[in-house]
């Protein structure tokens, strides 16, 4: 069942070749018929591998898998299916996740634990491994420096547009590429909302330094939104770094020659991210939280998600209410020190509340016409000290309830 | 605007006299035209109390006042007003809460601390409390020892059905009532879902044995439940013991003599928590979740809690899925001890999943049968340990959407 494409969605940007990744994507029906379901992309040799994975107790098969073969730091093949998560499948779903980097590791020639894997859709399902170690080597074959429009659309399960980010960083004064897709939050029936996201860049960098890059830039991107505060059992971020680029040899412990790299490759992951909350399930607003004047960053955060994180809130933003007494509780129930009669809040730049109470005639127009816009800015002051944080989050609409109330088959 | 009752509701049972309390409801015109918005109880001189409130780091003005009023462990009089909770509402709001008590205080001729307030409605706009002192003369000139119908229902915001709950339970051999009325979790505009409960008893019981027999009987009802994780800032839960029933002197310690009287509190707290959900916004179904195999009780408590408040698991059970892979993906995602190859997940009595997979061919068909039910258990075994917790919920529906996103006005 086609939805409607998010109104909050942004076109797939042109995602130029990286030297050493060639990819692609095939149908193999593992779930979705006349469509693509599973993607594969070859790494050359050298490439180095950085991961981040869902903190959920209940990880699935393939997550368990990458993280093992993660100890490596090394990449050859990255092999996708969507329709289904292989989570909660038990031995047989370890089984499954092997045998299909078994025959990828075969089709690259690399070693068995450089093939990584990702699968997202149902769960509790057995995931029939055969169609895709059956659609494997005709996909091998097809791989090409130009499949990233296929990739991007090949992963997704319910989203309503494809995600993608790039960015040209300098080390050493040498270009290198850092290009990402991305899938996530998407709709109608199958199960949670998943989130993968895969980067590639021909960067030459050894695993610990990429791992340490790739760890920084997620807390404030991925690790900054939420969409129904429900934590996937799949949620999986992997960086690929092909070492193809010529640039300046990087010190053993990085240092200031990748602060540029660092910050493009932030901006990948944070423009994936936004890209994953505005196809958020049912989504109408992005809506963006800032909370100043905390005790501490951490503090901020944890405001800022009981926020993005609270029904009320995200009920009222999708009705266009300026309710800022829902934004009261739900930094009063955070947990995190807080003074009522400190607190101010704005949107929309507008201070409707300060020092513990209303702002005596504020002018109500420019926040009416905020919220009726597509893009939420919320503005907390604790009043407390100098921490703060942003996080993103969308509205809670009947699309969410229509999306995730259906019947699964 | 009078929205359909909920499909959950139960009846108002007849609640008997309390020797020592009366009580009525009038209408002040607070925020609601044609119905009664204030109650009163008057209460013997010599009645003991005992509170628990809102966490909520941003309480209202009546908790504020309150939790300093229940220092002399005495009441004489309780005011309550529906449609503006009188919360942010700064030092105008504190002095509103005060001259309501001096107004009640004065009637009562009792203390003025000794004046219990609870204010429940929309929140960040100033109570007119003239209204409410002008309401008090001839509110308490009729009140009477069988007002609880008209209280019940005078403290109703947008709650679709008045909930009270009554037990005899005895002290030594002697009979002691103990009823309580609440309110919560209503429906349509005004803001958040507050909860105010009153019990009465005509036991004599010194403050500190009150105090802690609420305390215990709040953790296992109230505190055990949730209808969408936003705890608001007016919470209130007091319990007043009159001491006009003849029974043998408790002893300073409390101890077995208080036994069958907790239990009845406990059951009586238990059964109006239980109102207050099925009363929750939109809800169509009533949840139970059992938590077992846990390595502590709290940490049962919280997988309970994080199941109970994911907004998939909700969706889920409100379109009558058989969702177990959400429940799962909750329990991963609750941060406390859990081996995904230990845990089970039944519905209705029946295991769907069992040690990390699917029960293969498990009987489908009495699960599909609970599910179209309006009270659905959930069970889930973490296989760890012996902790374990209870805790009730209601499903997440298109009208939790349509009252939330409608504009307060």
């Amino acid at each position: 069942m086609a939805l409607p494409v998010s109104p909050l969605a942004v076109p797939l940007p042109d995602l130029p070749e990286i030297p050493g990744v060639r990819l692609g994507a095939a149908a193999a029906g593992i779930r979705y018929k006349g469509r693509n379901d599973v993607v594969m992309a070859e790494f050359a040799a050298g490439t180095t591998v950085a991961g981040v994975f869902t903190r959920n107790k209940c990880p699935g098969a393939p997550v368990d898998w990458d993280r093992a073969a993660l100890a490596s730091g090394r990449a050859r093949a990255l092999v996708v299916n969507a329709g289904n998560a292989n989570v909660f499948t038990g031995k047989a779903g370890a089984e499954a996740a092997r045998l299909t980097a078994v025959a990828a590791s075969v089709l690259v020639g690399g070693p068995v634990k450089q093939v990584f894997l990702a699968s997202t859709g149902v769960i509790g399902e057995q995931l029939p491994h055969e169609r895709l170690t059956d659609a494997l080597p005709a996909l091998h074959e097809a791989l090409s420096p130009h499949g990233w429009d296929a990739a991007a659309r090949g992963i997704m399960t319910t989203d309503t547009f494809p995600k993608g980010a790039t960015r040209v960083a300098k080390i050493g004064g040498a270009e290198v590429r850092i290009s990402g897709i991305a899938k996530g939050s998407g709709m109608i029936a199958p199960d949670m909302a998943t989130m993968l996201c895969f980067v590639f860049t021909d960067a030459k960098l050894p695993a610990p330094l990429l791992q340490d890059a790739l760890s920084r830039s997620v807390e404030a991107s991925f690790n900054a939104t939420t969409v129904d505060s429900d934590t996937s059992t799949s949620d999986t971020v992997l960086l690929f770094a092909t070492g193809q680029a010529e640039h300046a040899k990087i010190p053993r412990v990085g240092g200031r020659i990748l602060r540029d790299f660092q910050i493009k490759l932030a901006e990948v992951l944070h423009d994936l991210a936004l890209q994953v909350v505005r196809d958020g399930e049912g989504a109408q607003k992005l809506i963006r939280i800032d909370v100043i004047g905390a005790v501490s960053g951490k503090s901020a955060k944890r405001v800022a998600m009981a926020i993005a994180n609270s029904p009320l809130v995200k009920t009222a933003i999708a009705g266009e209410d300026a309710n800022w007494g829902r934004i009261v509780m739900a930094v009063g129930k955070a947990g995190e020190p807080a003074d009522r009669d400190k607190l101010g809040v704005a949107i929309g730049g507008v201070w409707m509340a300060r020092e513990g109470s209303v702002v005596e005639g504020y002018d109500e127009a420019p926040v009416v016409a905020h919220m009726k816009g597509h893009e939420i800015e919320i503005t907390v002051d604790l009043g407390l000290g100098r921490g703060k944080a942003t996080v993103w989050t969308c509205d809670l609409t009947h699309g969410y309830i229509d999306i995730n109330g259906s019947y699964r088959s």
